[in-house]
Formats: structure tokens, C-alpha cells, sequence
């Protein structure tokens, strides 16, 4: 499989645009797909839909395309936080990529009691997202936040935003039983605590909230990362756009 | 946190029993977690339910454990195989070991027309599922199987398990709605195809079964393994034990 490349950029997107593109992606067409001119790619922008695109002009320093048609419009995608106490190495950069894939909105870490991890490197989680969502034909980015403190969200916490929290730790509502009864769509988060789970403190916090949805995900003690997964998952199949199919 | 071990082994488990424990578990217990005499872990062999044990006796070539009393009774856990068409390196690794904590029984790598990977080390999925049980609290080990072609196993498909089939690129009904009517439990198997997608007829023959459940995962192009986590947890939610609540 020679898969057509397709690029994440910021310009805007219309018939017979002409774009200069970043050096990164220029390089990355140039020297590592080793394209020419006339190559096709397709592009989006979070705003305008998919387009395809061909290469205009290639030199040493730059790569120029030319936005040829659409191939998708823009579609409304679901509005999901994924809110999660940052994590080591690997798994970090898996969650990014497979929140870009299961279709989390806004990436945002938080910082509990237990976490064990507090420099996070956005720009790489950001990184991971953005070619996660290149490669799944997603027509978004996922937004990545710099890290806060759990009980500085929560004091803010939108009202219309319910929080889908997944204590490993607590006795809670089977997730299919607790999401159930609620409408598809609408503003959630889903919030993944540390590996050493939320203090007591923490958890009281969680559970005022007039907006938090408690869930339990089974009997064995997942991990953090498999966790996020898991929740992502099953909100995609029951509330988000797993639920429209012939995907 | 220091978390009492948990190991899995091959011995009976019963009140007072003795065991010697083998060299690589000798060898963790005193060389890496630093452990000596009288120093408790928790032990599970898939038959016997999880019980508590202590250190009876360390020398330089051995490690002796004596069994005290049962924690938790062995109970039921879902029928549900994984199969999957192996990928390269750390994804296969993590394909392992989120079957352990996402509850699979039995692993088998299944080879395709568009299998990259022919080889597959299956010593090391069940190091990768293993350390998963150990640490999610499972009371059994995934079984792992040698790699078969997909073709032959479809070929003697046992006609009482259900085949939840997720073709990323083939029209399907959402999970969820594909899973509404079924009852709970019984015999399943989750089929993730590899990153090009089922051959046509590949797709022929597995939508051919009588037992085929052919699902959408959504309008995103999930890679394999985050197709698996997808799949196999929302099966859990809403067929397997993940329903029991209170977990």
C-alpha cells in the first residue's frame, strides 16, 4: 500500500488555493515520501473539510501545493475531554495517539495528589495527536492543554459538561448501565485517575459534582492508559459517533 | 505505594502447602522487590482462586513459599478469545498485554493475506499477558496460541461462538446496536484485521459465518490494536463482566 499522504495544516482550505507548506511537512513529502511534483495528498484544517491537493513546486527550501477539490465537508464531531493524571514514557504518547483516534476533543492532564509525573511535554502529546488523527481520517485536531490541577478544574467545572469518572478504587454503576439513560451527544470529559488512584479528598471532590457520572469498568484493575481506552470506547459506542454507522 | 506482589504459578494452591518457587519468580521476589522472610504476596494459578502466601525461606539458589489463607475464590470469567493479525514490535506487546487487563481468554494471532508480520513470539505475548494478570488482578492467564491462518481457523469455526468481526474499512452496525439484542456471556471471539484491511475475500468468507457479528468502530480509521482495546472493552461493557458492577 502506497497510502496518499494526508497533512494536518493551518491555511485555509478552497479550490485553487496555493500553499506554502511548513518546513516539517515539506521535508516530510520531499525526503521521507520522496515525492514530486503532480503527487496527490489530501489535507484538512479542523475547519473546512477534507481537500485533495497536488504538488505545485518543489526546490530545495520549499514545497508549494495547490488545493485541487473537496472530498468531505466538515461534520460536527462529538465533544469529549479526555482528562487524565500524566503518566510515564510510552504510554504517554500512546494515550495522545489513541485519544487523536477515539475521537477525544481537547487532551487535558491533570495533576492529582498521586501523580507521580509532573513536567508534561504538550508539544509531543500534541505531535502524537496530530498524526493519530492524519492517519484515521479524522477532520479535527485534538486540543492539548498544559497540565492543572485537578481540584483547580473541578472548582471551575462547566455546568453543561457532564464528567464521566472512572475510579479503578470505588464502587460505582457498570458503564453501560450508568451512560444508558442518557442522551447521545451533549459535552462530557472523561477523567482517568493516577496509577495510585485518587486520594479520598479527591474522590469526595469528584463525586459533588452535580455533573460527575461515576462508572465502574470491571473487575480486574486497569491501567491508566488501557483505562482512557476503554472509556473513550464505550461512550463512542453508546453517547458519541460510533452510533450512526456504516462508518 | 509498595504494592504486596502478585504472582501467577503453575502449583496447587491450598492451606499450608509449600511451594518452591521457579527461578525467574525466586529471582524477582529477592533480587528486585528485595524481599526476605516472612515477607507476604498474593498468588493465583487460574484454578485455585487468589491466596495470601509468605516467604518461608530464602537461600542463594531457591526461593520457598508457604501458602496461607484464600483471599478470593476462583469465579467464572468471560469466554472470549482475541484474534488478531500480528504488527510490528511494541504494538503487539500492548495488544498482549491489554487482553490480559481487558479480560480476553485466549490470544491467537491469525495470519491474513495482508499480515505484514509472519512471525510472531508468543513467549513473549504471554510475558506481556502474564505481567498484565499478575498486576490487574486477574484470576486466570490468557491463554496464547502459536499464529494459525486466518482461513483455517474460519474453516472449523465452532458453531456455538459468536465471531464480533471489525472490518475498519467494510459497512457495519455500530457495536453497540450489533450487541444490543445478544444475551450476555456466552462463547465469543473479537477478529481485528491487519492495517490493510481483510482481502475481499477474506470479507466473504468471514461474513459467510452463521456466527459472524460484523461491527463499526466509527467514522475514525482505528489502527489494530486500538481497534482490539475498542472492541474488547466495549464487549465487556455490554456482554461480559464489566456488567456485574461494583467492580
Amino acid at each position: 500500500m502506497s497510502a496518499e499522504p494526508r497533512l494536518y495544516i493551518d491555511a485555509d482550505l478552497a479550490e485553487n488555493a496555493e500553499i506554502a507548506l511548513e518546513k516539517d511537512q515539506a521535508h516530510y513529502l520531499k525526503n521521507v515520501m520522496r515525492l514530486g511534483h503532480g503527487a496527490t495528498l489530501k489535507l484538512f484544517n479542523g475547519r473546512d473539510g477534507e481537500w485533495r491537493a497536488a504538488i505545485d513546486h518543489v526546490s530545495k527550501s520549499r514545497v508549494d501545493i495547490a488545493v485541487m477539490d473537496r472530498l468531505r465537508p466538515q461534520v460536527a464531531e462529538p465533544d469529549l475531554w479526555l482528562l487524565f493524571a500524566p503518566i510515564k514514557g510510552k504510554r504517554i504518547d500512546a494515550i495522545a495517539e489513541k485519544a487523536g483516534e477515539l475521537g477525544a476533543s481537547e487532551i487535558r492532564p491533570v495533576l492529582t495528589e498521586r501523580t507521580v509525573v509532573a513536567r508534561v511535554n504538550t508539544e509531543r502529546l500534541q505531535a502524537n495527536a496530530r498524526e493519530a488523527a492524519e492517519q484515521c481520517e479524522r477532520l479535527t485536531l485534538p486540543a492539548v492543554h498544559d497540565p492543572v490541577k485537578l481540584t483547580d478544574i473541578v472548582a471551575a467545572w462547566p455546568s453543561d459538561r457532564s464528567l464521566l469518572y472512572a475510579d479503578e478504587r470505588a464502587n460505582a454503576a457498570p458503564i453501560a448501565q450508568a451512560l444508558a439513560g442518557k442522551a447521545p451527544g451533549g459535552r462530557w470529559a472523561v477523567l482517568i485517575g493516577p496509577e495510585g488512584g485518587f486520594s479520598p479528598e479527591e474522590q469526595t471532590l469528584v463525586r459533588g459534582l452535580a455533573q460527575a457520572v461515576p462508572v465502574s469498568l470491571g473487575p480486574r484493575l486497569l491501567r491508566a492508559d488501557t483505562a482512557a481506552f476503554a472509556a473513550l470506547s464505550v461512550w463512542q459506542a453508546h453517547l458519541g459517533d460510533w452510533r450512526d454507522g456504516d462508518g
